[in-house]
């Protein structure tokens, strides 16, 4: 480390809040499994079918090339592949059960597998909004903000990929504008978008430059991380296979992700959507241990459904937990880390926001899954990134953080003495017990209001959401940048100038 | 049954929201255990130590000579009374793991124990509020109408007692006018007043008058619950054990549930104030054993915590939710019914009251508790019941029963042949699998809007909070009061009247 990055890290960075610190998250409790084993061995032999008998479409030439040399049965005309039992438990079974994704900063590596649990913020939305502006197109501004509030809040472990889109600039090189930011206004991990070969291959080159590492040793210390998702029902797209392709070769994380919304690009029941779920990621799954045996990858699970009368999508309903739940017993099956997301339907951060969230989280985080994409920032089916929602993400997310802290058993906790030393009808304000313990002995909020409702109307009787509001603000205004070397900083700025150059002209 | 009555069931009452039928409740799944067996029986020992050695003090001269004569350790200068473990394991151990409660309609009977979930509404606030009016002091229309809008929502099982107080009624009789409204303007089981002999004296006898059985009959099948509260820590208060006392001598149930909320009437530790909550627990249901053995009761767990900073107590937070779990965990090692709830310290139904709301559920349902008390309507920790509280409450426990039907997994919906008639690229909403299923399929909300932005803003950009408005009004609008004899009504009237006399004078 540079001495001016000595110099920089040495100066702690204080938000304008109170949160618990940075912190990995690993669930002690065993997971809701709503499938019996029958059940889950029902669906697994259903997927088989699927594969074996019906196959997926790869809309793309080089992906059937490589499948086709792997043992898939591989129909040029209709680009369909099929795959054999004994190859799908052959290459899904060359995948790590668990492995580390290594951060800017050393100290904010995560691990994805076992019992690990890592939050990631929203990714993808195309519209931005918070109760000062309301809901406007995406645009680098509102990006490079929003980066800088994840970036501020503790319980979010992962940058979860473009925000926010920044429509203002070049389609075809936003890319580099947004991995600068990720990489300059953040040290956490990051989401980088799979979508073509150039994309990603960007991706890679720059945290090359940012880590100071090159490509043997990114290879061997994964970094960055995509969803591929199915285009479902049953297809895999060129320019998805293409990003795939381009991270499995490089070592990087894929994470696979049918998008099996129930009635709509799946059957009418969970079960069957499970079946084609399971399918999907299974053979892009097998097709990154083609590419790459061993490489990163993650079983993505995103079930939900659509309202039968509009065909609308709808999130965290009882049947998105229990696909989740599901989902997570049938990535245990293969010994796949698992990823899930923290989901919403609602068009402002009001009670169904929230409720349709935790329906979500206790989904993901008892289904056991090892990374909660869109886990904060999230609303609008996904169409928007918000502000509020935001924060009010994060303090979900910190409370199941703080939930997943085991009750702490021990003869002093268990406080025999103290319940002695106080009388009945008396109380514990002033106990030894207590005074030893009050300062940290409880969860403490981000947004929440414990006030009375006298104090609280006096205080201007904000809501979580107007809250959350002064509390972004907050956090923008003490925003502080992770420390980086000039020279990396201007390694960088070069690359993106070079490769901006290459793509929009001079 | 009359013919009257006969007509008046005929007439199918149509409220004007869409809901799920009023249907019992078994949570499939088994439980989240957040303790060790080793910590459950550390936990244990520990509380039998504080009835060993501590004591519990019983205000009650009465209670003193049965506890002395049961076998308990009697110290009447301080009112002390140590159980020795035998005497608690004999005592606690004549409690029926299951038993049922019968409503004036037996159609809405429900069954305490194993893994049913009966929702009951909130009791007890003082204040009442909804969105037109704000927060006002309760009153007997308010109170009426709530009761309305509970009867009219099918998620809720149980009328949790006296949701608004109607302060404008005198103290010593409204609890007459309660129990009549209770009895006429809804037809399932209720949660009576237990505080003192006279109160739930009353509830037993119109009950009876009700029913239309005598207190043989009614000791047979117990109609009534009431909440008997320690006032924690250690003490039992003379009201509180004449209550318990009458409703155990006539054999209805008694729920019994220390208020240990951490740091102030119990010890600065999860663990220590399960310690309090158990030994506190076990006191009580051993009294109400000794007073009736084999009498119906709830082992009730409370345990959260206040903010150390100001003494607020804070509810639905990462502590509230392990202790909601423990405390299934201890009441299932006595093989009890147990009562947890959903609370939350919000001052107004916004995202705070909606997340912590969620996180008390969650606890409340994997924890397996048998009644869910104040599980609609509960606002601001309790001091305020709100109409459009109580409808997204609805919508929580509908989406929880509805989390509690399994994954069905059958060929059927494993949909195979589904997934074969669907060409990759295409969509299932015309398929004969979807077509089949589609009106029943998923999850219908009461309150959930998933209609796009564009849409949902033309529609007026109501938040949930504000939807809910609009339902509890159209539910008032559309009720209807369920069926009862002409001559059974004017029997319950005239024993008001006497009583009241009785009370109040002339």
């Amino acid at each position: 480390m540079s001495r001016e990055l000595s110099r920089q890290r040495a100066r702690r960075t204080e938000t304008g809040i109170k949160q618990r610190p940075w912190r990995r998250v690993v669930n002690p409790y065993p997971p809701i499994e709503v499938l019996s084993a029958d059940e889950v061995e029902a669906i697994h032999l259903a997927s088989l079918r699927v594969l074996e008998e019906l196959g997926i479409e790869f809309l793309s030439d080089g992906a059937l090339d490589r499948l086709e040399a792997a043992g898939a049965d591989v129909t040029r005309a209709t680009r369909m592949v099929r795959f054999d039992r004994g190859l799908v438990a052959e290459t899904v079974g060359r995948a790590p059960a668990m492995f580390t994704l290594h951060a800017r900063n050393p100290e904010r590596n995560v691990t994805m597998g076992a019992n690990h649990i890592v939050f990631g913020s929203v990714g993808g939305p195309p519209n931005v909004t918070d109760l000062d502006r309301g809901r406007r197109p995406g645009n680098f501004a509102d990006f490079n903000d929003f980066i800088r509030v994840i970036h501020s809040l503790n319980a979010i472990h992962m940058v979860g990929g473009i925000a926010v889109a920044p429509i203002d600039l070049s389609a075809e090189s936003r890319h580099l504008d947004c991995c600068q930011t990720f990489l300059i206004l953040s040290d956490r991990v990051w989401h980088a978008t799979g979508l073509g070969r150039q994309r990603p291959a960007d991706a890679i080159a720059m945290v090359c430059i940012a880590h100071g590492i090159d490509r043997d040793r990114l290879y061997r210390e994964p970094a960055i991380l995509t969803t591929i998702n199915a285009n479902s029902p049953r297809r895999y797209d060129g320019p998805m296979l293409d990003g795939l392709e381009t991270m499995a070769e490089a070592g990087q994380c894929v994470c696979v992700t049918p998008f099996t919304l129930a009635g709509a690009m799946s059957p009418t029941t969970i079960a069957g959507s499970l079946v084609q779920q399971n399918a999907e990621a299974l053979a892009g799954i097998a097709y990154v241990q083609i590419v790459n045996p061993g490489n990163p990858v993650l079983y993505g699970g995103f079930t939900s459904n659509v309202d039968m009368k509009t065909g609308a999508p709808a999130f965290g309903t009882p049947e998105y937990t229990k696909a989740c739940l599901a989902g997570g017993q049938m990535a245990r099956r293969y010994r796949l880390p698992y990823r899930s997301s923290n989901v919403n339907a609602s068009n402002l951060v009001d009670a169904q926001a929230a409720y349709e969230s935790e329906m979500a989280l206790w989904g993901a985080v008892m289904g056991h899954a090892n990374l909660i994409h869109h886990g904060a920032g999230w609303l609008e089916g996904g169409l928007t990134a918000s502000f509020e929602k935001l924060v009010i993400d994060a303090e979900m997310l910190q409370m199941m953080a703080a939930f997943c802290d085991r009750i702490e058993v021990t003869e002093a906790t268990l406080a025999v003495d103290a319940i002695a030393e106080v009388p009945p009808g008396g109380h514990f304000f002033g106990a030894a017990h207590t005074m030893a313990r009050y300062e940290t002995a409880f969860y403490a909020p981000i947004v929440s209001d414990w006030r009375n409702f006298e104090t609280w109307r006096e205080g201007g009787e904000l809501s979580a959401t107007q809250r959350a509001n002064l509390i972004w603000k907050e956090l923008l205004r003490t925003y502080e940048p992770p420390p980086m070397d000039g020279a990396v900083a201007a390694e960088l700025a070069a690359y993106v100038a070079r490769r901006k150059r290459e793509i929009d002209g001079p």
